[in-house]
């Protein structure tokens, strides 16, 4: 049985561009937003990628999306700014407000940019692989739609809100630290539910408010739960990393916290009111020159990596990975042999050609 | 059985000052370091407060830290700077850097320091206490000694390498974040063992790397494991974190990193080389006012605040806390009723009391 289908990335890239452009969005943009979508089916973090594009395009369809922003900064010192999305995808505002905080590092040794009015961003990641690109280390956070209950919660309070950030190597590649605040990814739980497979302790509750087995009962109004789990755990530490998430992307911009933050898709509840504009992110860039020679920087990232690859490994396993080893490997092989779409992504991708008469296959 | 004494604070305070007097440390460096041990006392955080005047003052006999540091920038940009803190007690270095941060943060929007050449500096959480009286938001990461094992590694290569960050409220007391990237503290550990008590699953692998339930197996060369303990319950996340925190502390200042942080007690193994001079810190503070009215913004954490203690709570428990709920609670409860130590610490503080001439009891 055919479960998925693999096409090039390139092929999947100028399509998005297409389908964005056939929303009025310019060239220029289409590129940068289908960059990040392709971007992340390359690292293997497929929930993110074009598998949500039929998701942005109900949003462009239903004018929730303004196709054609016009981003600024509202306020701004030398190394911060908080910028206003103008209601623009997070996709394209995401990548301006990113490159306002790289700018400021370049003048300023380092630059901080709270956003508000804006919407889904993508993978954090990708944020922080510019920033490499211009030898800064970058820091990308986001909330997101509720999904997340609070150590001691019994209800959805916050997104998954991640926390990417970046450390390049002289000859090793890149640490890319990209990580959610909860335990364990949605894509997981649905995965099990599609499997009739119980899930384990320390996932998720139920519309109860209960720890849960059952992936149906978190999905049908149960939440997910903080990285650490439980109390004995650690579970108050993950709450508490998303919630500085939360207020470093929203309150400190003016953007909608918390259960307040809108839904990415139609689906989803409404939220009970509004406290700000659309959703937040946080990006920083710091320039490596600003603190030590970055040519000595990047020797000792080396020796780090190497010093952590010779780790004894815990029995039964090969021992620890560095942070980005699985998305670079990922990257490798998909660049090759392209992108492969389980059969549900590939049916969305052919309503999307077939709403915006774009062709596809 | 009487198990612990209670002290005041003030007492203690002024002990300590006499003491770190008695080395020859200047009296404004002495009642800074005084302070940061109170304070995690009078939080609650018994494990970094006065309990450790002993180790201090072993490392200042044995002449391993410098009484009379003399901190530098060895570079800087307007809102970046490295500090060399001269091999001085963190508790005094600390302080010093985080002025730097948030001096900078007053003049370019923010400030982001990170510091070689020091020692252990307490509790995270006191230098963003310390931004929030200038108004600030404040960041506090510091790498340690090694203690907890990366995902997949069966021995100890981090330290427990905490994370602080404050944001204040209007009406309500601020959010204060201060958590270590492993599952459990140390001293939860020791509690266990004291008890006769096997610890849980996903706190702590033994000297062969394995999962154990027994705590003298973890003490006995054993290793903590990363917040969310194991791959399934996202243990990738905390090993990461603790690595971003490796990195900003020490990699990034010139300080030793990794399993190279050289050893806080006397009783403890001594790394294997050096890579850098001393143990790292990295602090970071940002105006609010570079992003937002102040006032808004705390309109808005009050808000915040007020919506998180609301949220259904799971059931069994009381409904979630406000990170910084509990160390606020025991210090307004210390302020008042004194600090109680138990008989090992005051026996301890006899004998330093002993050691340098300075009356105790």
């Amino acid at each position: 049985m055919v479960e998925s289908l693999t096409y090039p990335a390139d092929f999947l890239r100028e399509f998005v561009v297409r389908v964005f452009a056939s929303y009025g969005i310019p060239d220029e943009d289409a590129r940068t937003a289908a960059d990040v979508l392709i971007v992340s089916d390359l690292r293997g973090i497929d929930s993110h990628g074009v598998a949500r594009l039929v998701t942005y395009c109900d949003m462009l369809d239903l004018k929730r999306i303004n196709p054609r922003p016009r981003p600024s900064i509202v306020r701004e010192t030398p190394s911060t700014a908080t910028v206003d999305g103008d209601n623009g995808l997070g996709l394209v505002v995401g990548p301006w407000a990113n490159r306002v905080a790289m700018s400021k590092a370049e003048s300023a040794g380092s630059g901080w940019v709270s956003v508000r009015n804006t919407n889904h961003y993508g993978i954090a990641g990708w944020y922080v692989l510019e920033a490499l690109k211009r030898d800064l280390i970058g820091w990308s956070m986001t909330n997101t739609t509720k999904l997340v209950a609070p150590l001691w919660g019994g209800e959805r309070m916050l997104g998954t809100n991640p926390i990417a950030i970046a450390f390049p190597g002289l000859e090793e590649p890149p640490i890319v630290i990209d990580l959610a605040t909860c335990a364990v990814a949605y894509g997981k739980i649905e995965i099990a539910r599609r499997k009739q497979q119980p899930i384990p302790d320390g996932w998720a509750i139920d519309a109860s408010g209960s720890v849960t087995h059952d992936p149906a009962g978190m999905i049908e109004g149960g939440a997910l739960l903080p990285l650490g789990s439980d109390r004995e755990h650690g579970g108050h530490k993950g709450y508490a990393l998303a919630m500085m998430v939360d207020v470093l992307s929203a309150v400190l911009s003016g953007a909608n916290w918390g259960p307040f933050t809108p839904p990415f898709a139609l689906r989803q509840e409404i939220p009970a009111r509004s406290v700000g504009k659309g959703i937040g992110h946080f990006f920083g860039a710091m320039r490596i020159d600003g603190f030590v020679e970055p040519e000595e920087f990047k020797r000792q990232i080396d020796d780090l990596i190497r010093t952590f690859r010779k780790t004894r490994p815990m029995p039964g396993t090969a021992g620890p990975l560095i942070p980005g080893d699985p998305e670079r490997e990922a990257e490798a092989r998909r660049r090759v042999d392209g992108i492969p779409l389980v059969l549900p992504v590939v049916e969305d991708l052919r309503r999307v050609s077939q709403r915006t008469r774009v062709a596809f296959d």
